[in-house]
């Protein structure tokens, strides 16, 4: 802890600081136009950002991470990078008891500093993690798998304003509830009853963020700072491949506690032994309020069935459609797709995997196109955008776990393969398994493969009797087996409307005739909810106020009021 | 289904009507002073309001209840006025599949109407209510037991309040998401992207409101209104004691609806067969996505696991306290805390249970005053507030159900009856079960008794080492066993302190030295949080954020924009 009065100093200070970027970030939450306080290209970070990241990195490798926590029992790690094999990190592994305890011990000052104050310490948090988003991104790509680009764009920047969004939104949310009121009640003839009222925004309890395995922090930072921004010291599991970039983040989230007077175990790190599983226990620990999960639906629901004594967030699978009509870009639309399918090798939680398209065929620019020849031509359009290794590899990134391997190489097996993955050499780490895309084509919409999630670079190809029976088959398949995200390409506004009315009913973030630089699998913060919490695959919303609100309460006190100040 | 274009007509009337109440609605949980808009004095609604609700009310009785709803299989009703006996009223028991269906069909116009045509539709609606608050009271008071005062204020007024309340709150946080957005990203050199965004405001599904014996109003519009604004149809199942009331909320809601042009099938009336316990079975059923629940924790903690394809919001036991230390008003507090055990014989979730009290006394203006002076002065206290028949009948009302009389009969054996419980013969109705309350002094904090619900006219008086220790076992017990009120008297600052310190530790709203004319068990619309969703005694609480986001999602459409608009 440090000295309280310079720390109180430097608090007042942060507040100074962060207090225009916040209330920009509020303004940007309810106008929902592009905003970012974080560059997303690595130039704007300095010359040599890209080599200081890497070396702080490096610095990591076959080491303890440097974390000291309160009641640290053992360190364990067993990450492997995709790309360059064991990264020989230890992380903390808990006494849970001494953790939560200690963290249980740190929530009253941190309540009682208030949302002003908290909010300025998470702008804080964020300012620094922006300064190594080179690092960050290192990480992110020796953990996930992530190409470069999108492992510093998705990994620092885009995670940092979806952090930021959220944040926002919870200081909204408490901004709305007054410090005190006086109420005075008029009694006729008699006086009138007065009370003066206080009201303090209590948290919940302490906050499990359960990370995944591709997008640590982008998945991973919403519930972070949205339980912290509300009071709630947060405990940070992260998925036992993708530990690094949750272990940063905690690290610089305690420095920044720490300078401001406050305990870092206001957020810590827990890490299993290897082959522990140890999320479900900490789920199920009473101290433990809130959780955010992003990951299969059969823990996800395991979750939510069983930590009943805390609200959960959850981001489950889902079946992600693109329905194909008739498009006056046929070029595009493929280039378009093909990037789609991808990008990071499709291990996006908002990659397509189900096109539909009517056995008949469709309409373009380019005349009729039969079902096969749309198949074909979108597997050219993959096969060009990947044709030179580099570049195909920048986009692909690296297949980040065996289980996805195996899931491809059992794809063919769904159906009739239109475009056959194939495997690519990494220029630069030959020990990475890199994979292109593979599109199968299966019987119809009622085919068992196109029920589930098939996660990973394996999209299908669904032939319909038309494309108003593919808007009754998405509406269908969306409420049964939920979606991150659907898209639609027709040249009739008729066919948009009707599937704009299909999504709204399933409850799915729709995207139009996507031809430009804009992909159905990206989510900017400050403008597009990512999830609506009304469909199976989750019961949150990257970021709405159901995603905060239930991050505090309100504990009021009050008393008769001085019969002046009536 | 009324005539469209006059329909349109009327909504366009209503909004403008209703707009500025609702404005102010929203203002005021902001604010959170004192304001109204529904009169809570009887007079202000006219000489013979009373004779006309009475009229109303024995209209009904031996009667099928006039609801006209999709699936209508039988009709049943069996509820017994503590005050007159069986009212013979039947209401519709439905056919499951039938009524969700229509109400599943309602939906998407109810939806697409928009956040300002609901909530003037909703406002109208309560303004109904509003002017039927006789017969509402009479409605009330003959299935709960209340007496006139408090059947016809929270039975009316306030539960119109606490409607209007969760209204505003839900509106406030609708009208946060705009309709469109215009998203421009800047790409450097390169033309900008640029995305226009539409956004829909997104019901979750039909939602079930399971109403309370007790306070079936009061307690069930916060969920009905909430829900219903948000866009969600709604499916009205009442306790079978207390249906009467809500019976005609229904009534009234569906004629507003329908004069709206809207399917009056988005409110409906579920009522089981005698015997039949529909509340489980119809909160399983899949198109049930939101669930608002007042009663047992048994049911309630069923519901909250068991339902798990909707978002529960619950009410439950709790064992509230008050802490007396010393006061300087020694009379006025022993009156406060008579009326406030008396009222409606205790059988409020809000009536205080345990009083601890320094088993060596307290301090007051009158003295030091032992353990056993205190209780026998509240005896007193008790028993001068309630020695008239007449004003005691009043205060009192009558038990409301044979379980409650039950366990008061079998309260003695908890401890020490320091004043017995009497029957009191009601002058208008002999058949009234009318009891005074009994205050039953216990070993201690760790006292049995002391640990669960003892819900009725039973007051337990505990005494404690001292008011630090009243302190440490008020805290333990909310949060083990949870609270919707605390109280707390003395004249010591540091004691008050100490004691809200304790009371936001432990999750619950603190009343401090309450000697006038407000009680620790009332709860006012817009100013106070009535329950804090913070521990065992509920997940929700009336109203706020937490209360309204989850009944909603919010659904986009992006497409690129025109270039122009760029």
């Amino acid at each position: 802890m440090s000295d309280t009065a310079s720390s109180t100093g430097l608090v007042r200070e942060l507040v100074d600081r962060h207090q225009a970027t916040l209330d920009k970030a509020i303004e940007a939450n309810f106008e929902r136009g592009y905003w970012s306080p974080y560059p997303e290209v690595p130039k704007a970070y300095g010359e040599d950002a890209a080599a200081v990241g890497g070396a702080a990195f490096e610095g990591y490798l076959g080491e303890r991470f440097p974390l000291e926590q309160a009641g640290t029992a053992d360190w364990a790690g067993e990450e492997i990078s995709p790309y360059r094999g064991a990264l020989g990190i230890t992380y903390p592994v808990p006494d849970p008891d001494q953790l939560l305890g200690a963290m249980s011990a740190a929530l009253p000052a941190w309540r009682d500093a208030g949302v002003e104050v908290r909010g300025a310490v998470l702008l804080e948090i964020l300012a620094r993690l922006n300064a190594r988003s080179t690092e960050i991104a290192e990480a992110v790509a020796h953990t996930t798998g992530q190409g470069p680009a999108m492992a510093f764009q998705a990994g620092g920047p885009h995670a940092q304003d979806r952090a930021l969004e959220a944040v926002a939104w919870a200081v909204a949310e408490m901004r709305r509830v007054p410090a005190e009121a006086l109420w005075v009640k008029p009694q006729g003839k008699r006086p009138a009853l007065s009370l003066s009222k206080r009201f303090t925004i209590a948290p919940r309890g302490i906050a499990l963020v359960i990370g995944c395995n591709t997008f640590p922090t982008w998945n991973g930072y919403p519930g972070l700072f949205a339980s912290l921004v509300c009071g709630n010291p947060v405990l940070v599991k992260p998925s036992s491949r993708a530990i690094l970039p949750l272990a940063i983040t905690v690290s610089v989230a305690r420095e920044v506690l720490a300078e401001s007077g406050f305990s870092p175990d206001l957020v810590a790190l827990a890490v299993g032994r290897p082959g522990e599983r140890i999320a479900a226990d900490l789920a199920l620990r009473p101290e433990v309020r809130l959780i955010d999960y992003t990951g299969s639906s059969e823990f996800g629901e395991w979750l939510e069935r069983e930590a009943r004594q805390a609200v959960t967030f959850t981001e489950k699978a889902g079946v992600n459609i693109v329905i194909v009509d008739s498009s006056d870009e046929y070029e595009a639309m493929l280039a378009n797709l093909a990037f789609t399918l991808s990008l990071y090798s499709g291990q996006m939680c908002t990659t397509t995997q189900n096109l539909l398209v009517p056995r008949d065929g469709i309409e373009t620019d380019q005349g009729h196109k039969s079902f096969a020849e749309f198949g074909a031509d979108l597997a050219a359009a993959i096969d060009g955008l990947l044709g030179d290794d580099a570049r195909a590899t920048a986009i692909l990134g690296a297949i980040s776990s065996p289980s996805i391997a195996e899931r491809l190489d059992a794809a063919a097996g769904l159906g009739e393969v239109v475009l056959a993955s194939r495997k690519i050499d990494h220029p630069e780490f030959p020990q990475a398994d890199v994979r292109t895309p593979t599109l199968i084509a299966v019987d119809g919409p009622e085919d068992p493969a196109a029920h589930e999630e098939q996660f990973g670079p394996i999209a299908l190809l669904v032939p319909t009797d038309s494309t108003a029976a593919s808007i009754d088959a998405f509406r269908r398949s969306v409420h049964e087996h939920g979606a991150i995200t659907a898209g639609v390409y027709s040249t009739d506004e008729e066919v948009l409307v009707a599937t704009e009315a299909a999504a709204l009913d399933a409850g799915v973030a729709l995207s139009c005739n996507l031809t430009q630089g804009v992909f159905v699998n990206q989510s900017a913060a400050y403008s597009d909810f990512h999830g609506t919490a009304l469909n199976p695959a989750g019961n949150a919303s990257l970021a709405d106020a159901a995603f905060v609100a239930p991050r505090f309460g309100v504990v009021q006190s009050r008393r008769h009021a001085d019969p002046e100040a009536g």
